[in-house]
């Protein structure tokens, strides 16, 4: 197989024609001037300027789980490209780092230059958005490896930080507080879970007293977000302690992985809107409160750690609502989640 | 799902633990002073040291494809950790990159630590020989897209090359000689062919007269190898015009790629020895000669374009055999194949 190919062999109607040209057209929509593209046809090339001091890459390879499955099966695979992005925009964002470039993997049964530029044209979306390339792609055919129907997209994103301006916890300290970005919904995590819970039925109404209201498929399907543009001017300001994105784990499995020795942290968990998906996924499956923080982020999808001192400025330089969900304090409980009293 | 996880989510085995452990050890055997692994636990940060003037960054993102299969047929997974590996190299080589680091994923239809310590092994010692970290990695497990045991392997290497020392072919002239490395077998390209052609014949022979010898599988198995020991000295010497990484498409729709407006490669196929697995397969499917050249390397796993006068240096630098396969003309024909009158 072969870098940057998008090629759909054995596939050669108007249709395929139309689709490939589509994609060319939408990964070529995220080039600047960093994309050396005319130089040999294999792709891939990335000029590095505007350098921090000291610089370091950080990259981060992921997928997006059977949120496949969902959006394949309600014909809606474009957020897909939306959620790999997004997701690992995210994902480094963690660090401090800003991001440089991206590339995708989608695999599948039968390859269908269709599908592919509708999940390609969402990461192309999505790229922009970000002012980042997508350097380049593979697709794969594999019939005998993949249940018919369904497809796999993982995304690499390569991002650069100073070597001083690395986020990763250490500022973190007693009586800080930890604030949170709503997510709007599961994102990329615990599909295996709400699969299994819902059985399917995502075309009913989230709200049975609202029939024609949003059903729950598009509660699943809301696209993965990306925190960097609202997070930027944080970092910029320096008033980040510490950083994190709400995936597989929740926030109990993520919170903890930027704690310093000898801290906890104490969320409230009444602290937050739950989406009423979230609701839902738990009513339809008998799935304990706890095991549903366990696996999704129930709503607060990114969390800053930061002085209580900074928190004002930092709600109005992210220009969007923040809530303070809990504090850190001395201990080694790890993350603590205060429950109300119905469970 | 998280960055640099490699978590086996309900398997608690002592077994599982090991699987952990080696994985956790492999892993860290392919770090150096690069790898900022201490701050914070994301991982994935890796210190830009050492670059070249006006650098450019070179990335790659592949599969092995359905080699996969024929692998965890004959429990031999071991081997796609390299496949993977090498094979981004030489994707990167060509430009004239040197390798950075290198992130994988590895998705099944059931997690198992085994497998995937086997896998992430191979992948280390592939990175270890080539001097790169493996910097991240990703799991998942998603039974309800991938057939019961099947599983789908994605690397992802970043390299750097100094704009004035990219490798696009353009220096190519009329005149200059095609150079072929042996490759040993169809390295990770071919194989839905090999597949439906060989009908699962793995453990037979390979040659029927020699019945203790190798079998079909071992020869589909030969390691993708990596060319960036052999041809770095020859870069470092400036003596290359163009380079071609032979993957799927074959010489022709590889060689093609490099090839400057005007100019037209012909290729002598008897000009090097092809691995008798080629031979099994095509007799097995009853594959055309063209079909073959088209799908398959050949033997010939990855070629050098240049001068004719520099012939014998650079096969004294590469420190083996290499095969003089062609000639760049004058013409507009592309890559042209002149195969023996047997067909």
């Amino acid at each position: 197989m072969t870098n940057n190919s998008y090629r759909a062999a054995g596939v050669d109607l108007a249709a395929a024609a139309r689709a490939l040209d589509a994609i060319r057209v939408a990964v070529t929509s995220t080039y600047d001037d960093r994309v050396l593209a005319g130089l040999g046809s294999f792709g891939g090339l990335f000029e590095l300027t505007d350098l921090p001091e000291r610089p370091v890459l950080v990259a981060s390879t992921d997928g997006v789980g059977t949120k496949t499955m969902v959006a394949a099966q309600l014909d809606r695979v474009d957020v897909l490209g939306h959620d790999i992005v997004n997701h690992c925009l995210n994902d480094i964002l963690v660090q401090g780092a800003r991001p440089l470039f991206f590339l995708d993997y989608i695999a599948t049964s039968r390859l269908s230059p269709e599908l592919i530029a509708r999940v390609v044209t969402g990461a192309a979306e999505a790229c922009r958005a970000a002012g980042m390339p997508l350097l380049g792609g593979e697709t794969a055919e594999m019939p005998d490896v993949y249940r018919t129907g369904e497809l796999d997209l993982v995304g690499t994103i390569v991002g650069v930080v100073g070597r001083n301006e690395i986020i990763d916890g250490s500022a973190i300290r007693e009586g800080d507080v930890v604030l949170a970005f709503e997510s709007g919904g599961p994102q990329t995590n615990g599909f295996s879970l709400a699969r299994a819970a819902l059985g399917g039925r995502y075309t009913d109404p989230l709200d049975p007293a609202d029939p024609d209201g949003p059903t729950i498929g598009d509660a699943l399907l809301v696209p993965h977000r990306s925190y960097e543009a609202a997070v930027r001017p944080l970092l910029e300001r320096d008033l980040v302690h510490g950083l994190v994105h709400v995936t597989g784990g929740g926030i109990p499995g993520n919170l903890v992985r930027v704690l310093p020795e000898g801290l906890q942290a104490d969320i409230d968990t009444t602290a937050w809107p739950v989406p009423p998906i979230f609701g839902a996924i738990r009513r339809a499956g008998e799935v304990s409160l706890q095991e549903m923080y366990d696996v999704f982020n129930m709503g607060a999808g990114f969390l800053l750690v930061l002085d209580p001192e900074h928190a004002a400025e930092a709600r109005e330089l992210a220009g969007e609502q923040l809530h303070e969900i809990g504090r850190i304090s001395r201990g080694t409980a790890g993350v603590t989640l205060d429950f109300p009293d119905e469970d």
